[in-house]
């Protein structure tokens, strides 16, 4: 096993990891290196023996930190293994009926068909399989017999129609395999495509139809009832769960990339080079970037679990009939509906056009609240869905929306400072106006006063200098002159226009890009609203409990000696960020 | 298959479609009522056949359509039949090896189980399982013989080695299937513990171990052979050309998002009602959301049909040796990281905060060049990676880019405009200024003169008016107070500020809401410059033709009598607007 690891996994690095990886994570090639001196010294095997052993080492880490990650695929794969040994017992079976020992491969098989991660898969499957197997069995048999009874014409009769009508059930069944919308029901057809062609092969040579499909449907019965048994019965794993954790988790990760944007933002702290994995949205191990990219990209994943989730009975915390799962989703894509705002203020900072920063000073305590309280209410949002708990009495948005309306407000009344009149073609302003722009940096509830002015060219010329224009991730950026991004076509071609205009364009466009900020942050604040519909609707249908009056210490749900002792030594505050 | 069709439809709209849109379409459960009168009478059964012939030809005539929209879905649907038909001949084998027919259903199994669509994932399949069913049968036989060994220290050792035996290779595999980095080679592993148990159950039992492992192999062999004949040898389907144009589809999707969204902003028209399907990022039918959601959403099935694609040998147009499909995903990520421009501007259409129609105008022409020398390089592009040629001499961003160049001057010229100067904190400004807002509707350049000036008062009843704030598709709109938008909260709160001061607060919003949406178009014309590097990568990689040169009649491939007699009959101008 180890050496055919070790040989998948090659393949699977020499096909699936970019050669720019390959260099980052250093799997290199070397052991490919011929020599001079002969393939076989003695020094090529050691190398060779070393490497396989550096392989086999590195499966067996990765694999522990597999197991350790996600605990129930070890389980899982122990349970796989604990129904194939129960249900091979079936080979050493003798009496009473020893048809049994010679169809237990059925049995076996179906096992390892049906035995799916989920419990919502497996069932799925298995009905599947069940489906398939039975109509196509009925179908087989009836061709069969209309086969025999055609065989009175002539010799060659019944063979002609087995082919045709192997050819036509195998086209139709395709055919519907592929219609829209029954994708769900894929691998049914592909069950019955196969059944009805295993019944005529092997029915034909031993004219037994009717034996074939009942020994085989009553063998596979069996396989699939032990590999229910002991997928649900032993620590079953639920697709609704996994749905359920998603969500939430998509919750806790797009607060955090708002938090962090925002924060970066008034830093005014800057991507150096902005990795092109971002400009190419491919997955990119960036805090600010995974976090809202998880969200935008579990729609598959999503869509899937749902699919399983539906065929799961009533269990756990989901104790109803038709559970809404649906509603889940749903509140998934207002979350990404809101998470879309996060994504065009990381563009903000991803852009060449950069406002100052000390305008940015000017709303960063607005800015600030309303980040925290946006990221608040996500996460209060998130923990209302994972404790299953209704709102309540109280307005969750109420303190984001007063952030935002504060925000809006100063930005209205300060919104001299978002344009730069240097190029009105109205004229200039009065000059009392233009000094105002810079004086107003010295606003009393501004943190970070500062202690001389400075001029107006000053002004621009730090504007030029703590804009560095080396934001050069263009891998062609030699090869044509137009490969520059827009900034520095405005900034560094002097056929265009005379310098002074290009600074002042540039200049306006980046305070001007403050205005943008603020209102995409609104914009989410505003899309919040339809998020709490969704889960408002969610709470109602999947009928979340009230929750726990104020005041009042929260009843947990304890059980059993464990569940008391954790609750007398866990921490108190374990709901605050427990995703973060 | 009728009835079976049916049926499966039925249970498929009972499972996926939403309660909400079976009134829309009219699914009613009519059928299931039960009358006092009793179930069998005459009616009820004519009801019944009735609904079932319904039934049946609403699947006839869906089936037609699917199978109008992609012909390529009848095809391979024959072909399977065809392989299959071919195939079954082996079941008629009599002589010279008689062994031939009684294994022949594994020949059968391997056609339905390898063919699949694309020629990539055939390969991908047919490798997974050969690999698998090798490894499992050398291991097999190891096993076997090991077991035949241990029986001389008593009668129940074989059982117990071939029962732990299955336990672990069944556990193992398992764990190495849900390994992440080896989730390609799932089928391999799956096939790898079918084979194993497979052969250890009847090889257990009939004493042949070697013979079972090397006919089964053997037929397999002939099964893959013939699936892969018919597959590759008749109208094959390629994954990497599906994948080509998936990538092509998406330039023009976004192009026509782009456009229509400029327009729908430059026209004022608003949604009525923003469909709550938009709100949660669900699939609906709506031309611009469509455009760019096809693109966004398209991640999965370019990985997948990229997976298939690098399994493909050299073919057609793709003449290359390792042909780089990687670098089509890859352009494809840099259009994404574009269209979440266009969503971002899509966005400001959906939101409350509406810029008002007067100011739209002063920057009316400058925003429909950018749209239509955006979308127009948009086009540009997917015709050149349609055509697969390189982008020549020409700068294909210097129109866009001049237009952006305008626009931002514009506004920066104009920025006074964008500005509501009514609640500044420094006091209003001069009397001129304040004139000049309402004054500068009537620029020179302005198509859309105003015959009269609105007062100051007037201006803000006007917009008072024209924004109606019935947007309300909040369902749970009665229950809480809170659920009203953001605008809302900020329109119809008398208790937080005087009403005077909520309507300059929206006015000032709603001004600068014109400066976000310009903001949002020029970082997409400047991340367009990303998009062209990318694919300038990948025409390089891929080896794209030069394009023709100017003025000269365009080459094109033109093979064969139909060809050039396409060439004679076709429309002049096909390439344009091609898949728009």
């Amino acid at each position: 096993m180890g050496n055919k690891h070790g040989s998948l996994e090659n393949m699977e690095r020499e096909r699936l990891i970019p050669s720019s990886l390959e260099q980052t994570y250093g799997v290199h090639e070397d052991d490919g290196e011929v020599k001079a001196c002969g393939c076989f010294c003695l020094g090529s095997i050691r190398k060779k023996f070393k490497g396989l052993w550096s392989n086999l080492r590195a499966v067996v880490v990765n694999s522990w930190e597999v197991a350790r990650s996600d605990p129930r695929k070890v389980v899982f794969s122990a349970k796989l293994g604990l129904a194939l040994a129960l249900i091979s017992f079936l080979i050493f079976w003798k009496e009473p009926l020893p048809d049994i020992s010679e169809h237990s491969v059925w049995a076996i098989l179906t096992v390892v068909v049906v035995f799916e991660f989920s419990i919502g898969a497996t069932f799925s499957k298995g009905l599947n399989r069940g489906l398939g197997t039975l109509s196509a069995g009925g179908l087989a048999l009836a061709m069969a017999e209309f086969a025999h009874f055609c065989e009175r014409f002539g010799a060659a009769w019944d063979e002609a129609i087995i082919i045709i009508s192997i050819f036509t059930v195998g086209s139709l069944a395709t055919f519907a395999k592929l219609y829209p919308t029954l994708k769900a029901y894929e691998y049914g057809f592909r069950v019955f495509t196969l059944t009805y062609c295993y019944i005529m092969a092997s029915g034909y040579r031993t004219n037994e139809f009717m034996g074939t499909a009942v020994d085989r449907f009553l063998l596979i019965a069996l396989g699939a009832g032990v590999g229910l048994l002991v997928n649900v019965g032993i620590y079953p794993i639920w697709a609704g769960e996994d749905l359920h954790n998603l969500v939430v988790k998509n919750f806790f990760n797009v607060a955090n990339s708002l938090e962090g944007i925002i924060n970066q933002y008034l830093d005014c702290v800057e991507y150096k080079r902005i990795p092109s994995k971002i400009l190419n949205y491919q997955a990119y191990d960036d805090r600010l970037y995974t976090g809202y990219r998880s969200a935008v990209e579990s729609t598959s994943q999503e869509d899937t679990l749902m699919g399983f989730a539906i065929w799961e009975p009533p269990h756990g915390r989901y104790k109803m009939y038709k559970y809404p799962w649906r509603n889940f989703v749903k509140v998934s894509g207002a979350l990404r509906h809101c998470s879309f705002m996060v994504m065009a203020l990381h563009g903000c900072i991803l852009s060449e056009i950069q406002a100052p920063a000390d305008r940015r000073r000017v709303f960063q305590d607005e800015l600030q609240r309303v980040s925290t309280a946006g990221a608040k209410v996500l996460r209060e949002l998130g923990n209302k869905v994972k404790k299953m708990e209704k709102l309540g009495s109280l307005n969750i948005l109420d303190e984001v929306l007063k952030a935002a309306e504060d925000l809006q407000t100063k930005v209205d009344r300060k919104s001299y400072l978002l344009v730069d009149a240097n190029s009105w073609e109205i004229g200039k302003p009065p000059i009392e106006f233009q000094d105002i722009q810079d004086i107003s940096k010295t606003d009393d509830n501004d943190p970070f006063k500062y202690h001389g002015y400075h001029s107006f060219s000053e002004a621009r010329l730090d504007l030029g200098t703590s804009r560095s224009p080396e934001t050069t991730n263009l891998p062609f950026a030699g090869t044509n002159g137009f490969h520059k991004s827009l900034t520095r076509e405005f900034s560094f071609k002097p056929e265009r226009m005379v310098i002074q205009d290009e600074g002042d364009t540039y200049k306006s466009a980046s305070v001007l890009s403050l205005v943008t900020f603020t209102s995409l942050l609104i914009e989410f604040v505003a899309r919040l609203g339809n998020l709490v519909v969704a889960f408002e609707e969610l709470s109602e249908t999947a009928k979340f409990k009230a929750p726990p009056a104020e005041g009042r210490v929260e009843e947990e749900e304890v059980c059993g000696f464990w569940g008391r002792f954790w609750r007398f030594v866990k921490p108190r505050d374990r709901n605050d960020n427990l995703l973060a």
